[in-house]
C-alpha cells in the first residue's frame, strides 16, 4: 500500500473541517504556516492513542474520530484556549475505505463543532496508531495553570464523573449490576467513547479561575497533578461529587471508586477564590462545587458521616483508596 | 509499564533541549504555552516514522533520534522557517532505558544545534513509532511555497543527491560495488542515517527564492511537486546533479537512478529568477544550478550528449525512470 499522505488527508479529513481566515497556507505545503493574533499565545497539546492500549481494536471508527480529536480538545479546555488549528499523524495497517470514512466524519462532525482547522498531516503503514496534535489561541496572560490554586480556594468539577470508568469495567469485566438498563449503558458507553471536551464552560470560568485541568486520569490523580504543582492540599465531600443517575442507582462505594479513580471523563476541575465563587455560580454552568483547597499537602475525602480518609499525596497513595 | 509521560520525557529529553524565552509555559501542564513574534507566523510540520517501514528495528538508537528530529527540521528548512519548539509522540514497546538514553541523546544534540526547545509529548506503550511535529518562526509573508516556480527560474539544488539511496540499496539487497571502500560505506550510511537538514542554507536563499522543497522522495518526485503546484516543467543537465566523490566511483547510470529517484536525501531544491543567480553564487553555499524552469509541463533530463529524455509529469510518469 502506498499512501498518499496529502492526498488521503485531504480527501477524507481536510477539506471537512473549517476553513479559518489565520491559515496561512494549508495542507500540501513543506509545512503548513499559521497567524497568531497580536493579544494571543498559542497553547498546544500532543497525544496518542494506540489500537488495544487505548481503545479496543474493534471500537466503531466514528467515536474513535471523535474521542482521537476530544482528547486534545479538552486539553484546549483545561488550558482556557480557543481550538484554532490540528494536524493529524495517522498510521494505519490497511486503506479500509470504510473505516477510513467513517473514522474521519467522527473527527470532522467534531472539529466543525468547535471551528478547528485540519492543517496538516502525515500518514504511515503500521500498527494502528492515531497522533493527533491541537493548538489554540490564548489571550496572553490568560492561561489557566495547573499550580495556581491558593489556599481557601473552592474546588469545582465539571458534568459528572465515573460513567466513562463503569462502561470500562463492564467492558473489562463480567461486572453488570441489575440495577442499570440498556439505556443505562448506552449513556455510559457515549460517555467512554464520546467524550464531550468543556471548552464553553473554559471560557465562561476563565475571569474567575485560578488553576485548572483536565481530568482524564481521575479525579484524584488530576487534582492530584493540581495540589503537587501549587503545594497544596484539598478536602473533598464525597457527597458533593456529581453522579450521573444512572451511577446513581449503582453501589454507592463503587460509584465513587468509579468518580475519584477511573479516567476518560474528560472533565474540568478548576478552583476559585471563595470571593468569586457568587460570580461563578451565577453563570448557571453544568458544574458543581466539591471541596477546597487547604494547606496541608494531603487529600481529605469527608463521607456524609463527616468521617475524614486521608490520602497522603505526597506519596502518590491514590492506589490506597483502590 | 506504567510509563510517566511527563517524567520520561523530562528526564530524557526536554532538560537537554534549550530552554527559549518564547515559551511562556513549558512540559508539566496541559499545555504547552508558546509565544509568536508580531511580525512572524508559524510554520509547522508532523512526521511519523514506523519502525520496519522507515527505520530498520536494529538500527543504532543515536542516528535513528537524530534523523527523527532531522525529517522536521528539514520541512522548516524547505519553507523558510527558523526552528523554534517540538513536541514528541513517542510508543516504545518496552522501557529500555540504555535504548532511550541513546535515542535521546541524538535528537537533543541536533536539537541544542538549531535552538529548537522540547516543549510537549506523550509517550505510550505499544509497537515502536515515532511522531515529532516541529514548529518554525518565519517573517510574515517571506514563507518559501512550492507553487512558486516562475518561467525560465534556474533550479538548484545543495548537497549531493543519491547518497542514501545507494547506503539504503545495500543494506535492501545484495548490491556492493567493488569501487566502493568501507570508508565510501561509512559516508553513505551517515548520509542515510543522519541527514543535515540545510537551515543555514534556507535563511541565506530566502530573500532569492521563488519556490522550495525538501527533497525525501527523491529530486524527480519532489521537483514534480513544485512543477505540479505551479504549474510547470523543468530541463534538467544531469551532468550538473551534484554526486559525492564516493557515488562518482560507480556506474554513472546507476549514480544517476539513486541522485533522481530515491529517497531520504534532505537536500535543497529551490528555484531562483535568472537576474537573481549572480546574487545566489555570491553566497558561496554548497548548492548546484542544475537546470530551469520551462512552461511546458515536462521533465526533460539532458544527457552529456544533449540527448533529451522527457518525462511526463503530469501523468506521474517517475516511474518510467526506474
Amino acid at each position: 500500500m502506498a499512501l498518499n499522505e496529502f492526498s488521503l488527508i485531504k480527501q477524507y479529513f481536510a477539506d471537512a473541517t473549517q476553513k479559518r481566515q489565520d491559515v496561512i497556507v494549508d495542507i500540501g505545503d513543506d509545512c503548513a504556516v499559521l497567524c497568531c493574533p497580536e493579544d494571543s499565545d498559542i497553547a498546544i497539546s500532543i497525544d496518542t492513542l494506540v489500537s488495544g492500549i487505548h481503545f479496543f481494536a474493534d471500537v466503531d471508527p466514528f467515536t474513535l474520530g471523535h474521542k482521537s480529536l476530544a482528547v486534545g480538545l479538552s486539553d484546549l479546555a483545561a488550558m482556557g484556549a480557543t481550538p484554532a488549528w490540528f494536524t493529524l499523524a495517522l498510521t494505519l495497517p490497511e486503506l479500509d475505505e470504510n473505516w477510513l470514512s467513517a473514522f474521519a466524519e467522527g473527527m470532522t462532525a467534531l472539529a466543525s463543532q468547535h471551528n478547528i482547522q485540519l492543517v496538516g498531516g502525515d500518514t504511515t503503514k503500521g500498527p494502528l496508531t492515531i497522533s493527533i496534535q491541537v493548538h489554540g489561541l490564548v489571550k496572553k496572560g490568560t492561561q489557566l495553570r495547573r499550580s495556581q490554586a491558593k489556599l481557601s480556594d473552592k474546588i469545582y468539577v465539571s458534568g459528572t464523573l465515573g460513567d466513562a470508568g463503569a462502561a470500562l469495567q463492564k467492558r473489562l469485566s463480567s461486572w453488570q449490576p441489575s440495577e442499570l438498563t440498556e439505556q443505562d449503558w448506552l449513556f455510559l458507553n457515549k460517555r467512554l467513547e464520546q467524550p464531550s471536551p468543556r471548552l464553553a464552560i473554559s471560557q465562561k470560568i476563565l475571569p474567575f479561575t485560578h488553576a485548572a485541568i483536565d481530568i482524564s486520569d481521575g479525579l484524584l490523580a488530576d487534582l492530584g497533578h493540581i495540589l503537587e504543582t501549587s503545594g497544596k492540599g484539598a478536602r473533598i465531600n464525597l457527597d458533593a461529587i456529581p453522579l450521573s443517575s444512572s451511577l446513581q442507582k449503582i453501589d454507592r462505594q463503587q460509584a465513587l471508586k468509579f468518580a475519584l479513580s477511573s479516567g476518560d471523563d474528560y472533565e474540568l476541575c478548576f478552583t476559585v477564590a471563595a470571593d468569586q465563587v457568587a460570580a461563578v455560580e451565577a453563570l448557571n454552568l453544568d458544574i458543581q462545587q466539591i471541596g477546597e483547597i487547604i494547606d496541608e499537602q494531603t487529600i481529605v475525602l469527608l463521607d456524609e458521616d463527616g468521617k475524614p480518609s486521608i490520602l497522603d499525596i505526597t506519596s502518590k497513595g491514590y492506589d490506597h483508596f483502590a
